[in-house]
């Protein structure tokens, strides 16, 4: 976890805006949830593996008893209440069921808060990051995918993510990994092992998912191979198989995918990535990553997941969304020019009295102009170059007789 | 701990604008630092009574000697390696002593951020809520304070606070308090004791105040009355003391009071309050506490903290703070006219294509116009007003014949 000293808060706040602004402006609106959830709801098997790395939170009336209780049975969880939220779709989920009737039919929410994982520290993975999520909230069509990319999209692109520099999306549905599946004769039970498996395709090619697949008993190579490859052929321009779908492939899905492709505007970059799986087990049907050149992991991604909002309302409600992930997207941005040119800096000596530094400050700010103090230092150059790294580019000096803010005369700091 | 819909949301969001955005112009940067803390760092005897409200983050690697060992010795913190922040000011210490070489000579910090107290449920009073402190590192002298004030009542006045819905901000030093404590003879070791009771001289009155420190021995009487009797009369008009300051009077605190009132606005509402005593046992100059005529308990607080930074950093720093708080805050303040002004809400049946809806969306938000979608209801009234509380004053009927966002009719909702 991380200190953020003012210049990186700064960028931080402003990326945030941009991306805060680009959801409204596409109709969604934005909520907040507290940041921890009840433990029972964090380890009720929507949060896969992420569910083993929440931090939970002791209740705050143990008595011996339970400790000595939790300690002949191992169940530490007990001893905790509440947890730290792991992800934003479980508090959206117990959210949308707490608060359906205040809400509008298509619910279309912002969450931009951070999530925490006690994950081993590694460069780049933080144990508290902030997320950036949009879901719909029972929309059932693909009309919901493609809001979704859209704002995603228009969001990357106002963050400054164009031409070369511009991060694709790619999709596919949980429906066409399932029909493989079947059509590979792999039974239920063994279908996300074997979709891990087939995730892998980008790294070891077909042959490595083929043998991965016979050593696990899941069935043979002469079967798997020729529809793996149809499958791996599909990554490149898979979006041209209408006329002559092969076999496996879920026709349905791919007609959706095909009307999203179809809406979503060119700015998204949207392919269809037919081995993309995602890890959580609770999508149902499309599913997004969403991929940048210069990063060998993704900037963010989602799906859609009918079924979660039933765990908590006990009526199934059709959701999705997309998640990207703050803190790879921040350090990818590349800041427009300084927006501090109307800051200013007042250097003034020990003899100034506090009152007149206080006048002079006003009156600055009451003209517009942020306006920081600073008591002047032996080394005054190095002083005003850190001011001006602070974000204060002007400077004037004030002296004992200085009365008046037009006194002041204002220079750039480098050029004195 | 509370959720927060769209409409609360937004409204909370604005109020935080106001108040980042006047902390700023007036010379302060937000930093921002990790939800938990260090367990140890969190029961160093900082934060009085709220070390007793934190919550306790379960250590991830607990074995089972470790839950026998804490039931034996009751030692139930011993299992919490890390813990919610029940403040922003031990953070912000740990902070400064971290980075003070990468931070300037004198520090303004803005932090904005929630904290966790496990306080029983009542009303008004959450167990998440937010603080918006600024404080000051490296300035001893009062320039500091008037900072502070200059700034809390500039956001205060942004916020509407105005006129006869104007907070004032009560003013002490605890200097002022240590040396009358000195005066009635009352031991050191009792000195945060006799303050707690001197605090209730406004319900209990002087009568009252002097009963209860004779009942706990720390003083006849006869010697108490006056020199209570003296400090109470100071509370309404006791600027104009120089003159002929009563013995008990600390004159040095005193003139700095006074040298603060003359340098700060007339806006901050400036008030003497030489029985005000705050909570904390940090403070060691100036307290502060920010009152407001509709409410029967403070809005913000803080004071002058100089021996804190030196617990984490081992020199002495001077720092002194103000801290709002935002949940009482913002339930006063009155939200200007909506801005939701350049919001539409396209109403389509269920025959119009995705793709024409979202390219209608497309359209309208690259004119600058916020844009939902809402498929029509049975209830269309209903639905109107519903899209209008939330944000979206005016709609346009799209039909499948609809290509173009110029074909679209506006109506103002309310006005069909």
């Amino acid at each position: 976890m991380r200190d953020f000293l003012p210049a990186e808060k700064a960028r931080r706040e402003h990326v945030l805006s941009i991306i805060r602004r680009t959801f409204r402006e596409h109709g969604f609106d934005e909520i907040e949830t507290p940041v921890v959830e009840d433990s029972d709801r964090l380890h009720a098997g929507l949060g896969g593996d992420n569910e083993k790395l929440s931090y939970a939170v002791m209740k705050r009336d143990l008595k011996q008893d339970d400790l000595q209780e939790a300690a002949t049975s191992g169940d530490y969880l007990d001893l905790a209440d509440l947890g730290l939220r792991f992800d934003l779709t479980v508090p959206l989920a117990r959210f949308y069921a707490s608060h359906r009737a205040e809400l509008p039919g298509v619910f279309r929410s912002i969450q931009i808060a951070p999530v925490w994982r006690a994950e081993r520290p590694q460069k780049g993975r933080y144990r508290q990051f902030v997320q950036c999520d949009i879901d719909i909230i029972g929309e059932a069509g693909p009309l919901a995918e493609i809001e979704l990319i859209t704002a995603t999209a228009a969001s990357l692109e106002a963050l400054g993510f164009r031409g070369t520099n511009a991060s694709t999306i790619r999709i596919n549905d949980r429906r066409i990994l399932r029909r493989i599946v079947e059509t590979l004769g792999i039974p239920d039970a063994s279908y996300e092992r074997a979709l891990i498996t087939i995730d892998k395709e980008d790294k070891i090619g077909v042959p490595g998912v083929v043998k991965e697949l016979v050593e696990q008993g899941l069935g043979e190579a002469a079967t798997l191979a020729p529809i793996l490859d149809g499958l791996s052929q599909l990554a490149g321009d898979g979006w041209e198989l209408l006329d002559a779908p092969p076999a496996w492939l879920d026709v349905d899905a791919y007609r959706d995918l095909l009307a999203i492709r179809d809406a979503v505007d060119d700015s998204a970059r949207l392919v269809f990535s037919p081995n993309l799986v995602r890890g959580m087990g609770y999508y149902t049907g499309t599913i997004f990553e969403v991929a940048h050149p210069s990063l060998p992991y993704s900037l963010g991604g989602g799906g859609r997941y009918d079924g979660m909002i039933g765990r908590f309302l006990g009526t199934d409600v059709p959701a999705a969304g997309l998640s990207l992930g703050f803190e790879r997207l921040v350090e990818l941005v590349e800041l427009p020019e300084d927006e501090a040119a109307n800051a200013v800096a007042l250097v003034y000596d020990a003899d100034v009295a506090p009152p007149q530094l206080a006048a002079l400050k006003s009156e600055l700010i009451a003209s517009g102009v942020r306006t920081t103090l600073a008591r002047r230092t032996k080394n005054t150059t190095a002083q005003l170059e850190q001011l001006a790294a602070a974000g204060y580019p002007r400077f004037a000096f004030v002296a004992a007789t200085t009365v008046s803010a037009r006194e002041l005369e204002m220079r750039n700091i480098g050029a004195q």
